[in-house]
């Protein structure tokens, strides 16, 4: 299930197979010298079939958009009658009643198996990477909105926040041969044609990158914020729990500023890095034992609450499982559930596929 | 129902009820001096409610994606049952669960009604627009594909292919002053910073626009394709008929070559107009009495017909009604139309919103 089935370069399309991984397309397209590239990035080695059924995201979606949007055209999809359907031609827009594809996209294999895709590619850019520092992260996020809502807002591909910890847990990993000031940052990456790109590199406050290679290196720093957290505990016994939630971008510093304050008073060690565009936030809650697993599993609902307080959502692209399951009526109102589970019913009416995955169950729930 | 009820600028999003027109939502913000728009764009005077439930887009939609993109967060609907949902919170990405929006863009109205609904913003750019004329559609849409793909790609907010027969028009129809050369012409319209604009400038074979006003000027021409039709018939009893259809961008010059032929060996007087980076092709066909009605007719159901043979789609905006019912099967193939009655059935068992469109009859079909 890993073959890269179809490449229309002149249409910027392709057919796979659900269990290609998007980072082994997007090399495959490199090493046959076509310019394009799949846009999705969610962590490494994620397959097709899984981005789809999570709804991923990742750095790029404040440019390109998240698996919701319209990356995939056609899916194929095994149906829990034995059914195989395709739910689109290769067109790149239709408007032949509401899109199957996104029946499936984000039902965390609830509805459905997906055995083949067709995904959107798009055209590979230079780009450039600048870091800055901020005071706090309200001023980092309202720096944000403030160049999104500009004319240099169409040429950011990617902006993320990383907070003091992980700032200090990435200068104590020992990956990053820099030393960041210890301060709230941002990382940017910049796309368009060469003189746009050249614009960016005028914008007060940020550093940017000198060349390709720096640009790399920062971006580089962004990307092992995971790995970082885990090594800045300096611990064998550290086990880390990431959670993710997301809120309208402007509520962010205030779900942020409180999340921090209550870790802090709970004693409960963390990092915590953004898909800031988005208004999406990962806290990454460190743990060695049950005790402080229990702690930190109560910070985690704390702040989900809070996302909703917030007119948020309790997974911005990780996924509801079984663990998130609870908060599903009170974000989207049992209305909306229960309209999930008449779908989910007529789909699979004798509940074959993943159950216990996200449809609450209304007799256990509250 | 026409109300703005909320807008959020620092957050890029608006709250209005279903019967907003997009263009009046749009001079609204202007009015209040907001840098933002909202940018799906399908013909003057369109409401949100009917945008959602066609699943639109237009000239933007190479930029911005169309309806079934990620424009629409919350939609608040009534239900066949008479539960009034709200399909999602205010957050930009979410990953609980597929995705409640979707089902109703596109849905014509046929699985719930629109009351309100939360539309992503974005922000107004510095845009030129540029004019261009080629020997053959083939070499147009050759020439869109390759400034897609360059570093130029990212900064294309529009790009619309009129034919041979709407230049025609056009310069008939004296609603411009200038005078075209009557050739299949592309009009682009750019966006980004001011430094890339001024780069789009040097692009080979365009006319670009000296200034803003002929920028407007130039894109007005654009905008009144179905006007200057009727009018170039210079004849009261003409009516037109506007069809659409899409496929793969590169299978665009065989659609329109084929579709040309096809309909002058008939004898029918046509324009073609299309939102070419897309693959979206408008044919507006013309027609005085029943007679040539039926021509019309028949040339549609074969345009259709070949449109589907190049893996597109029966309908690339304006959605499927009461007419293109039958084509539904062919497009998607029984097993996918099936799950969608499935799903119709599920959400209005007594079949009460807006039956007879849709979804094929199993039992008149074929
Ligand atoms: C370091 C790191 C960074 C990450 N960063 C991000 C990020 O930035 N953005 C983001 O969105 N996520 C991120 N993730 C999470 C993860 O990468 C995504 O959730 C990804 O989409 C999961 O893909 P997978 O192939 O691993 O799916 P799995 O985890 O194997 O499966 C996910 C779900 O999909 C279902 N499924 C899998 N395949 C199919 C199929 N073919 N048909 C039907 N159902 C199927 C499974 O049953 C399961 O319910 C990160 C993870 C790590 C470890
Ligand atoms: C000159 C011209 C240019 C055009 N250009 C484009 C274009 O570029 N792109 C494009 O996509 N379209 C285009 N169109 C078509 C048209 O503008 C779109 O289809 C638009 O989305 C229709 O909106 P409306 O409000 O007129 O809906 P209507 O035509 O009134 O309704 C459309 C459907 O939606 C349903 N509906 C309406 N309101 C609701 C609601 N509140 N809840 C549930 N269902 C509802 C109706 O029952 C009907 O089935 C153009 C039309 C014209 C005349």
């Amino acid at each position: 299930m890993n073959k890269i089935l179809e490449i229309h370069e002149a249409d910027s399309d392709v057919v796979v197979q659900s269990g290609v991984r998007w980072d082994d397309l997007n090399h495959a397209l490199a090493e046959k010298g076509i310019p394009l590239f799949f846009p999705l990035d969610p962590g490494p080695g994620a397959t097709i079939g899984g981005m789809i059924s999570t709804g991923c995201s990742g750095t790029n979606a404040v440019r390109y958009g998240t698996a919701k949007g319209e990356l995939f055209l056609n899916i194929t999809v095994v149906l829990p009658n034995g059914e195989v359907i395709k739910t689109r031609r290769r067109a790149r827009k239709s408007s032949a009643g509401f899109d199957v594809t996104k029946l499936f996209i984000g039902a965390e294999g609830t509805l459905g198996i997906v055995t083949e895709a067709t995904l959107r590619l798009v055209p590979k850019l230079p780009t450039s990477v600048a870091v800055a520092q901020f005071p706090d992260v309200s001023s980092a996020v309202s720096a944000v909105t403030e160049i999104l809502q500009s004319p240099m807002g169409s040429h950011i591909q990617c902006v993320e926040l990383l907070d003091t910890n992980m700032m200090e847990a990435i200068n104590f990993s020992g990956l990053s041969e820099r030393n960041y000031p210890v301060k709230d940052s941002l990382f940017l990456k910049f796309q368009g044609s060469p003189a746009s790109i050249l614009e960016t590199s005028k914008l007060s406050h940020f550093q940017s990158a000198r060349n390709a290679k720096e640009s790399e290196e920062l971006w580089n720093h962004r990307k092992i914020a995971l790995w970082s957290s885990i090594a800045w505990m300096n611990d064998d016994r550290t086990r880390a729990w990431t959670t993710d939630v997301c809120v309208p971008p402007s509520a962010l510093p205030t779900l942020v500023g409180e999340s921090k304050a209550d870790l802090d008073s709970n004693g409960i060690k963390h990092t915590i890095v953004g898909h800031c565009g988005d208004g999406n936030f990962h806290a990454i809650l460190m743990f060695r034992d049950d005790e402080e697993l229990e702690k930190v599993r109560g910070a985690v609902h704390r702040m989900v609450h809070q996302a909703l307080e917030l007119d948020g959502t309790c997974t911005g692209e990780h996924g509801v499982g079984v663990g998130k399951t609870k908060y599903l009526s009170e974000e989207l109102g049992e209305g909306t559930v229960e309209l999930m589970r008449t779908v989910k019913k007529a789909v699979d009416p004798l509940n074959l596929f993943n159950p216990g995955k996200l449809y609450p169950d209304p007799k256990t729930e509250r």
